[in-house]
């Protein structure tokens, strides 16, 4: 991929976020994707590849934001982030010339995406890639709602210490007002968690919650592995609202 | 071997294609540069260390083709890619003065090969680095045959997905005018495949061949692992040949 | 990181040297740090990371050399680099506006190391970051003792071999006036080991020491795992001495 982007634009600056994201998790891919991208300079051109369904009719979208832009595959890795800096809009790329010579069916990073995102920065308008979108996939992890002062949202990621990483963001907490005490459902578990701002701040094998250093809420036990404590993995649904409602 | 770069070509740019290579697989990191190397500029001067020989008599050496250079040891390594590219000439690397100044016995891809590609950047002429051979090492994976209509050829990789990767290229394939099915003998099996574009032409189960994205005929088992299904290896024989012909 | 790096100093070139130290193995990233950092060019700033006590009161340091900087946590990461390059000052960084607007409690890498290496790129003097300090965290591992011809250091590292790589340095050795064979005291072991140039210089599974191509004394077992076979991990205590001395 850094290849293909180099033969088409030789002077860009190319920076690897990842090459650890689970084999086929898009969701996976959206959380690192929208923990990394707000820390990046205005006018960055993302790229993110976890594409199980290449070679199939899924489409290959290009997403511009108030921002950047985000190139990759219709299935819902790019709006986690794209959303996050406000998304303007959104082509799907169809225009053969802008493709490698020869597209395999099994490896659109090589000859769709990357050589996208190098002709964007070469400086290739966005409406010549293809038409413009306004269906693109929105999976469920990209949705967290609100109702009756209950956030619900789903468990995006389980890091290597075992912290569950969800979708819920810090915005969405303060929405919800909570204290320094919020109850928790989360995998068939009724918790009452201390909101920490440390890992810390909770005794030893005590679970807390806390907004992480990748701006989601995340459920920790202190100096332990909270995904095996409470059987949790991506996916799973997490319910979150403030102590004075039960 | 970034920093040695860096040190004698500062303004070069530097690409990682990989540090996944297997330890002491030539042949797997054959298979990765000769992947790799067709997408780069024209120019591009590749280097590549998988070096079980390091600190023996084994040689270093450059490849200059009619698209760019390779640089490493004289193991096998270099030639899958550079076949690819047309060779012109090899040259053993022995001028000490184009080398750190202190050459270790155990780390030649700093001490002599990342150097001598930055030379090679600054614009030094190849015939500086040593002297013309015509000797250098070809590895059995490197060759393939064509008798009485039977490709005979060798496994070099089996990725992680198990998909059983072969040193039989595209242009061969067409050299035995097959059609959409082919008799492949493969790890003591015998097999009648589909020729497919996608995994997904084959039922699920379903044992494939089809020509992957780097370019190499890949035997694969669609949704399952080949390679633990037909108990193949790296190295392992494979010959294939048109249905017609038993 | 990196994103933090360009964001501040868009022109700088960032080498990754590894990602893949262990988990809160402060010494290991010392020891990786030291073995790269002398091959980089003159000027370089070194940023590494592993970082335990990060959300606690563990000061950030920058430290000036006379060769480059070296920016961290001031938990002895940065030592064995720097003292490799004559230290000539440290700061602690202690100015908020040399790091990101909002500086999370877990992770400094980002907020705090990053931009402080980027500024430093830009020219920012090291007396801007905050004050000089002269009690900066010096861990056992960082030194080596020398009595009665006795050198004494530890295990800094067991790589991916098995071989077990010291803090003991060539220059050390030298000192010691070691000849051709040398006593080694190592987790209980009593050994008497040639000291070679290369593995293969010790027949197959014999024992032997070497100056590794880190420039580190290392223990190895010629094709064969050192550390399992004398039971070593990082952080064991070694002596060493010329054989005339027992």
């Amino acid at each position: 991929m850094k290849a293909a982007i180099l033969g088409v634009c030789p002077s860009v600056v190319v920076v690897d976020i990842t090459h650890e994201v689970d084999k086929f998790s898009v969701r996976a891919g959206a959380y690192t994707l929208a923990s990394a991208a707000p820390y990046f300079p205005k006018g960055t051109i993302h790229v993110a590849v976890v594409d199980p369904g290449v070679g199939t009719r899924r489409r290959s979208v290009l997403i511009q934001t108030h921002r950047g832009f985000f190139v990759g595959p219709d299935n819902g890795i790019l709006i986690l982030a794209a959303e996050k800096q406000g998304i303007r809009r959104i082509h799907e790329i169809t225009n053969r010339r802008l493709m490698l010579p020869r597209v395999s069916s099994t490896f659109h990073g090589r000859d769709v995406f990357a050589p996208a995102a190098a002709h964007l920065a070469n400086g290739v308008h966005a409406a010549e890639f293809g038409p413009e979108i306004r269906d693109a996939v929105k999976p469920e992890f990209t949705k967290v709602t609100l109702r009756r002062d209950i956030l619900a949202g789903e468990v995006l990621h389980v890091d290597s210490f075992g912290n569950i990483i969800t979708n819920i963001s810090e915005k969405e907490i303060v929405r919800v007002r909570v204290k320094d005490l919020v109850n928790v459902e989360l995998s068939n578990h009724k918790l009452r968690l201390k909101l920490c701002k440390a890992y810390g701040e909770a005794k030893p094998r005590e679970p807390l919650a806390l907004i992480g250093s990748h701006n989601y809420l995340e459920i920790a036990v202190n100096q332990a592995n909270a995904a095996a404590e409470f059987g949790t993995k991506p996916g799973d649904k997490i319910k979150l609202w403030p102590l004075t409602r039960i």
